[in-house]
């Protein structure tokens, strides 16, 4: 498999609005899209630095993935994205390796891309995700 | 002031034999450089993807504070890092507008890099480090 960049980092914060203006006014990024992702019950706001996307999430229900992990570990950093040639083919490389995944298939997350969640148990405690702009 | 990139994400492990095979032999990377940060406590593993770096953090001592982040939270994602253009004025500007910083001078850090920590309770949880390559 081949990972080219940081596709994005995404952070778990309690509250958009309250921590956007870190990102914007503090550290001179720009939010360029503010986007729900209802499937995972998120919302999302994006910032761009180099290759990297910054996508801060809000949950929208706290018994969501992110309300738990808020609940149980506080705002912080949530999970890492490589961008990634050939998802699928990449999953059942690493599947036959022994990685437990989330997805099995890619599915659509924010943006339209095409992405795949890793499981943290085999990943040394990174929830990391995979994605492809098709 | 103004952040051109990922610089790195820091990765908090138990033991950097058992977890480099991941992101060597089922991600693809190649662990660069080994080097130990004495001033940290910790022994670092660098990979690169893209214009980041993935820095892979194995406490040297239990009393550490990679030592103890691992101890209350387990492995997992422990900071990101910009490459920020002029570190010290960057500091100075953030200071400015009430950030708390952990260093308010730049000091040296792996690499040779001119690195600097914000505090992460002026950070929305997230343990955030400016870098430049001076």
């Amino acid at each position: 498999m081949e990972a080219t960049h940081i596709e994005h980092i995404a952070i778990a914060v309690k509250n958009l609005n309250d921590s956007i203006p870190f990102y914007e006014n503090v550290l001179g990024l720009k939010c360029y899209s503010i986007e729900e992702v209802k499937d995972q019950k998120v919302k999302t706001a994006f910032f761009k630095v180099g290759q990297t996307k910054i996508e801060l999430l809000e949950a929208t229900d706290p018994g969501s993935p992110v309300g738990k992990f808020i609940e149980k570990k506080g705002e912080g950093l949530h999970h890492m994205a490589f961008a990634v040639k050939g998802i699928e083919n990449s999953l059942e490389e690493i599947e036959s390796k022994g990685i437990r995944l989330i997805d099995k298939k890619p599915r659509k997350g924010a943006e339209g891309l095409d992405i795949a969640f890793l499981h943290p148990k085999s990943t040394f405690g990174v929830l990391t995700e995979f994605c492809e702009k098709k």
